[in-house]
């Protein structure tokens, strides 16, 4: 992805925000400083601020508060993922160690909230109340999903479940990140403009998890850094599992996932894998993602023309189309 | 403390902030609903939004959003105590039992992370940019200095070290408690008045946690809510045990605590306690705890006055006088 097209135009602004993450625990406790610049190298696609950027620009937000609202948004993204590794156990994240892996849950805990509040200052540094709000509710909408999912399992048997899922866990921020690049380029909520953005960001957000939770069905576990089929086994039924379902509701090793939450015998999950890739119901899922990709590309028509516009366009279909 | 003189004033406005405490968890999952009443239910004293709707009465800040300053001032003590406990291992917490002592760690964390979400999104209701940067920036000071604590441990031998974790633990709260109620009055940070309200919130901030830390030493535990000696347990060198430290350096299960970073041996540790007790040392700290509220009071003076004024005179009064 670091050779993607619509990147070029914001280079010089993503290294920027890199310069302004790195700089968040400056003058704090050297292991802080350690654990950012850690959670920092492990990468990631920066997805989350190239999104925020292209909009702004296209919508003629100002630049310096649109470079913070690029980085809050990396901050945000990565103070989640440092608690979700804690709740999860996981170990890896992007072929890296955790910090769970390598710090007791009392120091990850801890930083994860540092984590927080120098999302919430860098927010606060857009100067802009809305903004501001905005983030203090995708934070509500994001811990809550995840709470749900604690509570009451991922083995969901209906979609409207699922979508609720992952919109709170992934299309809740893409939605901020538009909405509130919106916001900084002086769109109010009930302007065209700023429902347009806001729905380009919802549905290439919908459309990204869902990429997301097919890769856990084909992608080789070198490539998506956990291995295929771990959604299934951890009893997280997902749209490839919920499309078979339709047809083949009566597999016995799907209904062993609902009853128990799981499945943790190795040759029947890879059987039950192999019966889901080769059901279609992939391509299924594909299509709704497709769909959401549609969608956004649609809002888009509404939003001004120009090269920003072509590289938001670019990156939708880049969500759909970047492995398979 | 319920009948405390200085609580009549703001009785009415205590009841509306419960209100909109107990409303931030509604339409969420209903057992962040629960965990939220459970939490609000252990009470505590409100004596943060005690203390920001007296100054920013005295001061002239707006009655909606001085209520809801001083709900979000609670939520964020709150979210942090939810941490705190889950951090430590405690499972009672003001003679209840912590949401830690009942739920997972992964729903702890995750309930601890809802009440920041809605302490921001309380903060950003004030309207003001500033209000919203205060309480970032003090959560900020306040993980940054448990991490400290956790990485370095809490056996100082000096003072300005034991300082920096009081300030970080209580005292930047109360100090954010102040400014940001004069902030709503309409206070620039660069005005006598602002630094004023900042001074006070700061002292007596201070002065309440040396308190707490003399409490340790001589409350019986029905009182204080935990066992006499237990800072000195856990290897955590508070005021007395430095002012003691001044005269009798070589004592050594002093020496021990120091060394191991606490003392386990039940008798070891009383026989200590009690030396200090005997040493003066809990009168030495009482009595820098006296200089904090001297200068809080002093501050005052600087103020408007009228019943807030006399009301946070009374409560500075209180923080020293409580128990001993």
């Amino acid at each position: 992805m670091s050779t993607a097209p619509f990147l070029a135009l914001v280079q010089d602004a993503l290294a920027e925000v890199e310069t302004l993450l790195a700089a968040q625990a400056d003058g704090y406790h050297p292991d802080l400083q350690a654990a950012l610049h850690h959670l920092l190298a492990a990468g990631g696609k920066r997805i989350r601020p190239t999104v925020a950027l292209l909009m702004g620009r296209l919508l003629g937000a100002p630049h310096p508060r649109l470079v913070i609202l690029a980085a809050a948004l990396e901050m945000l993204h990565t103070a989640t993922l440092v608690h979700d590794d804690l709740i999860d156990g996981a170990l890896l994240r992007r072929g890296m160690p955790t910090l769970n892996a390598q710090w007791s849950p009392a120091a990850t805990v801890l930083t994860g909230d540092f984590l927080f509040a120098r999302a919430a200052l860098l927010a606060t540094n857009t100067e802009s109340l809305h903004v501001m709000r905005l983030f203090t509710q995708t934070l509500a909408v994001i811990v809550d999903g995840e709470i749900r999912q604690l509570f009451e399992g991922g083995a969901y048997t209906a979609l409207p479940q699922y979508e609720h899922r992952i919109y709170a866990k992934t299309a809740s921020m893409f939605e901020l990140a538009t909405a509130a690049a919106a916001s900084l380029a002086g769109a109010q909520p009930d302007d065209a403009v700023y429902e347009t953005a806001r729905r380009y960001g919802y549905h290439i957000g919908m459309a990204f998890q869902i990429v997301d939770d097919i890769l856990d069905y084909q992608g080789d576990s070198q490539q998506v850094g956990k291995p295929v089929g771990n959604d299934l086994r951890n009893g997280l039924i997902t749209l490839p599992a919920l499309a078979y379902m339709q047809q083949h509701h009566d597999d016995p090793d799907l209904q062993a996932v609902l009853q128990n939450g799981g499945l943790y015998d190795a040759q029947r999950l890879e059987a039950l894998v192999q019966r889901i890739r080769q059901s279609g119901a992939l391509q299924t899922a594909a299509q709704a993602a497709r769909e959401h990709v549609d969608a956004a590309l649609a809002a888009l028509t509404h939003l001004p023309p120009g090269p920003e516009r072509e590289a938001l366009a670019a990156l939708a279909r880049y969500v759909v189309d970047r492995d398979f």
